[in-house]
């Protein structure tokens, strides 16, 4: 591959770029917890901030009921397509806080990586669309190739509610041919890899109670009911032994993956050994039998509990029947399976499955269906010729069992397609302690970037 | 029936009665907690100086690896049987905290009760055998009817290890003829209640892990284990829906009360509707069917899960697969249930019954049989017809669902059995938020105290 001047000038100033990501994380931006609002408000000026840097015009943090949407825009190359860049700003809680090997907030680089919470999701990948475009503007005497729209969040990590009612009602402002999201992985280290398919997410916090007030094991265990053992109850029903979920008609729309597909993903690089031992670090995997790893991660609905809390955990033994548990749980799903109806149906599972004497309710913090990207859009080729030329081999095709909600918001309301090109590796550890991003996957992201951007503004 | 003159003492006494219980109730000296055991030791010593106050000798405290147990004794009465006067100082935490109506460590007055931790469970009781003594060394010159010991613990909450290695080593120093411990309750308000059986426990604490790390659940659902899912399915299997314990081997030793004891339950002021409504406050209650309630919380074995927690449980939404999970469990065991074989067969359960994918750890907190009294002997007589007459009405024979593991100690290695002899109310809420003690049963129990150990000094 020939290089580029936009290369030349990533790689004159990748110390500057990672100095410039390091300033970024060290912003405890935790979308979730509200003693840190203040954080993600600085995030938001950071972000808006990098973008004037960048050379980007109409910078705007845009105020909403819970995080700043930072919005820019470059619109002077009339007949070139436009991008609308994507990302988030905001990170998971660091919690448990005590595995880390370095401070969550205080980036530290070993072994050729970046760790702290962020890193790779999605600080690390959102701030390469910024260096891409100042690398293009350098390159191109102060111009861009083809016209950019950002639209960055501070409430990915937290259901992105702000950006689901901003879109449909800023259409005209959001035109765009496409979008571009790096906010997902690799296939493997050093495969050029687009994501064609993201699986969709409803989470749910589910509240039972039983007795009004603990009680004394001893003066009442055998007659009242126990409200963490209720939940237990319940939620032990959701799946079978072997991971198949139990909640009726749960399975009824989900859409098998055409064989050709299934069959591409039998030539990845992907060892169920590896990914056991290296990645999940469990004896055994588990799931649904008769269907692959892959398959069971990017194309089958799934049903976690996130995290259970009721009743006394601290040091010793305390002998209470508990009057309250609560748990979070989540379903991942797979397209066409519509979120509003899974919803009904976990809703009205929880309510016929509810042990006597015990009260259950279900909140919902989010709901947002699968999306499938379609491979043979002019964009997607782009980017994957370009991908497979900075990476010197074939760009592969997959997809992701994670869910990028506004992914289908710009379907939906947008009518474009978007570009899931991402750099993080399956080790990253995204929402995990000792999140780390690779510092030549930053750079190559930051170079890949601006050429796709360079080639799909010159294809039109 | 003819006030004594120890019923006149008590009476001029109280208000100042009142006050040194509400002085020490202000000690939070709550044993689970690392950061109260300062408090715990200064409630040792507020032992030790109301003993001596009181009158007795050989005031000691007795550090021990945890918590310090207090011994006293007054023994100047040949040919008179000796009393042990067994209690405890320590208490459980008083959380959820913003439950209490009046701060747990500052005991409000209210409706005749005393509202604070340990108000009834047990530093109200136990401090009425040392107003007791007090007031039988006032009204007796000096002297008492009978020999006195006492032997004070600060770990019961926590499972009472110490007193356990104390006892068994110091069979002389705490030779007795009968035990005598307030730390049970009336069956109902004005009903003289002597508490002839108490339910065994065995409190565990289980661990699960599943991966090696918190894993996203968008990248890892399907395929990873998630431990607490793990323990939810593991501890989900303990039980059917009706209550049973599906523990193989459970029922095998136990022990069904006599029909005589049944019959005599029958006649005992009990609503089931006014339990369910008024002290349990659920919905319905639990439990095996078949059983009444009484036999459910006196004479069944129990299976509770105390607490649980694992992942994330914060405000919001995280999409963690957990990499462990912990709960707090106990049984409760009746006559014939041995604990060591219980607990094999709640290890062998665990390991048979933990999900593919995971592993579990069973760590024992405390194990104690359950205890049955014989209510022919002399000082259970002499309890009964001292209480009968205090209270103007027959006294009742009970058991109790909760544990008090010392009796079995005292049993074993002294050989003397237990009077339980308690004044607490049904809706005390020990272990619960507002624990309360009812301020005349307060008073009416150091009467009935003072009154039995004269009595039964005379009985011999």
């Amino acid at each position: 591959m020939v290089p580029s001047n936009v290369d030349t000038y990533v790689r004159q100033n990748e110390s500057r770029f990672l100095e410039e990501l390091l300033a970024f994380l060290r912003i405890p931006s935790i979308s979730t917890l509200p003693e840190h609002k203040g954080d993600v408000a600085q995030a938001a000026g950071f972000v808006a901030e990098s973008l004037r840097h960048a050379g980007l015009q109409n910078v705007e943090i845009i105020q909403t009921r819970k995080h700043p949407l930072v919005y820019a825009d470059w619109l002077h190359a009339p007949g070139k397509p436009t991008v609308l860049c994507y990302g988030h700003y905001d990170v998971q809680p660091p919690d448990p806080l005590e595995l880390w090997e370095s401070p969550p907030f205080e980036p530290s680089l070993r072994d050729g990586n970046i760790y702290a919470r962020g890193a790779c999701d999605d600080k690390g990948q959102m701030y390469m669309h910024v260096k891409a475009v100042e690398s293009l503007r350098a390159v191109h005497g102060g111009a861009l190739p083809l016209n950019i729209k950002f639209l960055i969040e501070g409430e990915e990590e937290v259901g992105g509610e702000s950006i689901s009612e901003y879109v449909p009602k800023h259409k005209d402002k959001l035109k765009a041919d496409v979008a571009l999201v790096s906010d997902t992985e690799l296939f493997a280290d050093g495969v050029p890899t687009l994501c064609i398919g993201l699986r969709g997410l409803v989470y749910l916090e589910i509240e039972a109670r039983g007795p009004a007030r603990d009680l004394h094991s001893g003066m009442y265990g055998g007659a009242a009911p126990n409200a963490v053992y209720g939940l237990i109850e319940l939620l032990s029903k959701a799946k079978d032994a072997d991971g198949r979920i139990q909640i009726p008609g749960i399975y009824d729309n989900v859409a098998s993956p055409e064989p050709a597909e299934i069959e591409s993903w039998k030539a990845l690089p992907f060892s169920e050994e590896d990914f056991r031992r290296n990645e999940v670090g469990a004896t055994q995997l588990t799931g649904e039998p008769g269907q692959s790893v892959l398959a069971r991660t990017w194309a089958r609905p799934t049903f976690e509990v996130h995290g259970i809390a009721g009743g006394f955990t601290g040091a010793g033994a305390k002998t209470v029947i508990p009057a309250k548990a609560v748990a979070k749980v989540s379903l991942r799903l797979v397209p066409k399976q519509q979120p509003d109806r899974v919803l009904a149906m976990v809703k009205q599972w929880v309510q016929e499955n509810t042990p006597k004497g015990i009260h259950t309710e279900v909140g919902v913090l989010s709901a947002g269906p699968a999306i499938s990207v379609n491979p043979d859009h002019p964009a997607i080729h782009t980017a994957a010729s370009v991908f497979s030329e900075v990476f010197g081999k074939p760009t592969v095709f997959i997809r992701s069992g994670g869910s990028i909600p506004i992914v289908g918001e710009f379907a939906t309301h947008l009518g474009i397609p978007t570009v899931l090109m991402g750099f993080g590796l399956p080790d990253d550890g995204l929402h995990s302690p000792n999140e780390k991003y690779r510092i030549s996957n930053y750079y190559e992201g930051i170079r890949t970037i601006a050429r796709f951007l360079e080639a799909y503004g010159e294809s039109r």
